[in-house]
């Protein structure tokens, strides 16, 4: 949690690009699991109330009236039984206080509040919700049902909080760096215990328990697996086998709630055959073009079809692919070996602001999503400014149904060696992945521990470990 | 998950005792965390469900026309772009013929099925919903506002599916021991690693992580706490402090949903105090004293009220009680230390059943609820059946919060010693829970290793590890 004085600043600077109405900021309730009250899925604040809040706890709404210039929490005290089962917590009144608010009422106030502004025909301004109670609780308070709620929510308060969290400040870059340093013992952790005969499932369950030990979640469901190729394959029973490569996508949410995101593929022996160490090199020289080509005012779009570029390039040195590169990728044949984009938006969410709606988050009136398999994936296309926090994710991958699917079909026939790219079909994919940050005139990697990641750093680090 | 006989033979007694109409068992979906797509909360089926069609996939319905004599597998194929990123998943053709299902159909079907079972005023069974997802499924599809939906729900079912999941099957009891076995390998981290200097934090991660490396769910959040007086404490960034006691609460869920659920308490510098033990050997013969008590036929409720008269027998010697015991009882003075039940069902849900309605699951005509604080908290009260699953977990609890209150009302003053009491708000507190077997004329613990809790094996168990 940062000062009273950072929330304040913050609400008042949305007030003035929102300009007009009320918004309401719903904050997130306990997820129940398999009956209401097992909560054992941990509890998770809302990003956007917590920008503007600060408040990591369950049961609250930000009401920020803008003409009428007063701010509101929202959310109930807690009674005597729940203090010998919870132990004590703040009033609401204590919380407003903390960040600065001026006023609090209880839940039931709400739908006074919501009645009110529709009386007056004042727009009320809320953010796409994504948890089925929010949408509950905003149907019964406005009346909208569920499916239309995305297109009910308000784009000036879409575009203003977009616009203010896409920059980080330098207290929020201290966090990512703090979820780095986490995020690094989780993988070095993954690292030093990967050898054949653990299932995937000891090493990822490993990962996660370093995240929790930390006082951290996990910023997504952790991949550990020896199929690569499956983009968000979850830990397996398989037991890890001597030559094959194990790929860990993990990263931690640290304990107010900023993200790291890392990949590293390893041999399961600690030593990459020839074969592997070829494919590795060309994702390594892949994730370090990023640096050079990242800087405030290029297009991530165009990065990331630089970098599809040098791809292809080098697929073609080893004779995987063919053909006109420039061509090759503007048919979207690369997208054989690297089926996702480049990189997206880090946060407090791991995919930031995802949830606000991928087209104002990544892209703007300048430059639209693509629909073209494979790049339908990038999550960001826009301008990249200072302050930005993107992912540097190139992966290589043989997928053996999307083989089988395109090669039946004839499909960039001229431009990928499908004879070749049968022999293939057993090895997996490769994926590196860094969390960058968009500086005055460039980039660099967050996290001041690095993940070894040259091929000879990681065959030493398991050599050592 | 089971052989297809089991499911097919339980959906046929489940038919015999709903006897007529459609019951539809709603799966559960993906929970989003903080914006649609990321599941970091791990997916966690319906347990009814996994009882009836054993399937652990999000987005299935399973529907039985009792009347009709059908059963039908609602749910969609996945495309090729999902085989992509999450692998190759059996159809819902494949997936029913596993577990005996004559029909398939698309989720856009299960709307015609309502409306026609509706316009035949054929009475529809549901189950009561408890996530917002299923809420708003059965609101758009069956016009229930979610506020309706519990009373709204299907009593003959309920009955039925409590009857059915009450008494477990020998192949349950054995995921059971499979999750107790698991839960052994969380406690005794814990206890290994419990030492002066670690944060509550570091150990309950690792907790976690021992969990989810042998491929199981914690059952509900750990708790690991030196605030054992708080039931549900979280691991807080506290550092562990010779001379306090630790309390770890956990279990696992094993790859077949079965929960284990234990408590240990133990002191952080491996050896209890004078005072600790005094109080600690008074909760272990409670726990104890329900092997001698608890067999088929007797009420829990009796069990309960049982270890409570033998509480205050013992908390009388030592002096933080006085007076009559059989009165100090019935009064619910025990209840300023044990302020909550003896135990609860256990099986798929860690507090079994409790979504169906604790008055279902835990009571029946003979024995209601109580409405006394703390007996209040008993989750069950009925006469014990052989193949019951229930946690025998006695606690006595020293809660600063509950002594200010109850002495500035003078609340059960001729029972309770507040002078003493007052010395003991520093204590914390201390709980023993073990899963206990109803058998043919006893009961036993399940779990074939047994975490140390005899206080001279925690303490040798802390020596050696
Ligand atoms: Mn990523
Ligand atoms: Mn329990």
């Amino acid at each position: 949690m940062f000062s009273k004085e950072t929330y304040v600043s913050r609400r008042a600077e949305l007030r003035k690009l929102v300009k007009s109405g009320i918004v309401i900021l719903f904050g997130n309730n306990d997820s129940p699991v398999n009956y209401p009250s097992n909560s054992y899925y941990p509890f998770r604040q809302d990003s956007s109330f917590l920008y503007y809040f600060g408040l990591n706890r369950d049961g609250l709404v930000g009401v920020i009236d803008i003409d009428e210039g007063t701010e509101t929490l929202v959310g109930n005290d807690i009674d005597i039984e729940d203090i010998v089962w919870f132990g004590s917590v703040n009033s609401v009144k204590d919380m407003a206080e903390s960040v600065g608010v001026a006023n609090t009422a209880p839940m039931k106030s709400l739908q006074i509040i919501c009645n009110n502004a529709l009386k007056q025909k004042r727009p009320i301004h809320f953010l796409p919700p994504y948890r089925y109670d929010t949408k509950l609780q905003i149907f019964d308070l406005l009346g909208i049902h569920p499916n239309q709620q995305k297109e009910a929510a308000s784009l000036e308060l879409i575009k203003a909080v977009v616009k203010m969290r896409s920059t980080k400040e330098p207290q929020e870059i201290a966090e990512i760096e703090d979820a780095c340093s986490i995020g690094y013992k989780m993988h070095t952790t993954a690292m030093r215990l990967t050898k054949p005969g653990f299932t995937e499932k000891f090493i990822g369950g490993q990962v996660d328990g370093t995240a929790h030990s930390y006082g951290a979640m996990v910023s997504f469901a952790t991949i550990f697996t020896q199929h690569g190729e499956i983009m968000h394959g979850t830990p397996s029973w398989d037991v890890l086998e001597s030559g094959r490569l194990a790929l860990c996508d993990s990263g931690a949410e640290n304990r107010n709630n900023y993200c790291s995101d890392n990949t590293r593929t390893y041999p399961v022996n600690g030593k990459f055959t020839q074969r592997q160490r070829e494919i590795y090199s060309i994702v390594e020289a892949c994730h370090d073009y990023v640096l050079d080509v990242a800087k405030p005012g290029v297009k991530w779009y165009d990065v990331h079809m630089a970098v599809c570029r040098l791809m292809t390039d080098k697929l073609k040195e080893i004779g995987l692919m063919k053909g006109d590169t420039e061509e090759a990728v503007r048919a979207g044949a690369h997208a054989m070996f690297l089926p996702h984009g480049l990189g997206h938006m880090m946060g407090m969410d791991v995919h930031d602001m995802e949830g606000l709606g991928q087209n104002y988050v990544g892209f703007d009136d300048e430059i639209q999503p693509s629909t073209q398999f494979g790049t339908n994936c990038l999550r960001m296309g826009r301008r990249l400014e200072k302050g930005f926090v993107v992912t540097d994710e190139p992966g290589i991958y043989f997928i053996p149904a999307l083989i089988d699917d395109w090669k039946s079909q004839g499909l960039h026939k001229d431009f990928i060696n499908y004879e070749m790219l049968e022999t293939y079909k057993d090895f997996g994919g490769i994926r590196i992945e860094d969390d960058l940050l968009i500086t005055d005139d460039g980039c660099r990697f967050l996290g001041t521990e690095r993940i070894p990641y040259h091929p000879d750093d990681v065959e030493e680090f398991m050599r050592n470990n």
